[in-house]
């Protein structure tokens, strides 16, 4: 027998629970990482039955990667990369940083637990802003004294070393000040 | 009955044991944190009881602490803060964190295990160098343009983004080639 067509309705709530799953999971592996993380305890924050979250997601794991990759579609549609001006590309990535250190906290833990898996989204992500930075040097709009592999990571680095997921941040600088010195140390950079 | 005095033999194989322990302990905290660390298998490493490891460290917790504590100590003793020659320090930490990626997956762990803690002997030693900078600041020997807190954060984020512990590092490029050019981009910022 045919699974009956699903009605308009019915599709809006099926998606409207699949967010909340994915919102649930969010909080959840942010505190806890993948092999920390109980799906008992996202089924019930996002009030639905764990069976459905296998069968959305398949896995912990399925559910970590769509997690991450949803928030980190998030980041890439607000905040496009900007290679005639770094040191604000730098400034506006600290800013993100500090009103969503959960989502840093995301992607520490895909380098730390055993558990959890990059998405192939992430690699692509970084290998585009290295065409477009190599881009940028060529046409002139950028210094060429770095590779554009370096400056990515420099300015990710130091944009987000100071939110609570990063061991390097020190305490008692005010956002203000610390965002003035980013924004200042990778324009020392791009001019040097 | 008072305890037997122990022999410097026994003295001896005790502190034996007691580092095989911690030796056992870093690797296991470096690959699963601490609330994913077994005690069995550390003891099972270490060729000890597990209620041994209890006796001595109290807790996983308490493991966890001493052996950050005693990881850190090698690192500050080995490779002292140099605020005349930050470009170098930067170049030098680099080396160490490459050579040393557990040391650094530790750190990692540090802020985003919920059962892990910072050891106060860490808080201190951010605030010793933080001074010695400021106190080269006051001396001529560094430029004032930078808070010492930036200074540090910047030189140690950007000198161990790329270790497989932190999510920045891109692959691809040689080591003495990002060596190079992490010592540059200190080199800038300090000139400017």
């Amino acid at each position: 027998m045919p699974a009956p067509q699903q009605s308009p309705a019915a599709a809006g709530r099926a998606e409207a629970t699949r967010q909340r799953i994915l919102d649930a999971a969010f909080a959840e592996f942010s505190t806890h990482g993948v092999a920390g993380a109980r799906v008992d305890r996202v089924a019930k924050a996002a009030g639905c039955n764990k069976n459905l979250i296998y069968i959305y997601f398949t896995s912990k794991e399925g559910l970590f990667a769509e997690t991450l990759k949803q928030r980190l579609k998030l980041v890439y549609e607000d905040h496009p990369l900007t290679p005639d001006d770094l040191p604000e590309y730098a400034g506006k990535t600290f800013d993100f940083a500090m009103a969503n250190p959960d989502v840093i906290k995301l992607l520490a833990w895909t380098k730390l637990d055993p558990d959890a898996q990059q998405p192939g989204a992430r690699a692509e992500s970084i290998a585009r802003k290295v065409g477009m930075l190599r881009d940028a040097q060529k046409a002139g709009a950028l210094t060429d004294a770095w590779d554009p592999e370096f400056l990515i990571t420099f300015v990710m680095a130091l944009a987000t070393a100071w939110v609570p997921a990063f061991p390097y941040g020190t305490e008692g600088l005010d956002h203000a000040r610390i965002r003035d010195q980013i924004v200042r140390a990778v324009a020392a950079v791009v001019a040097g």
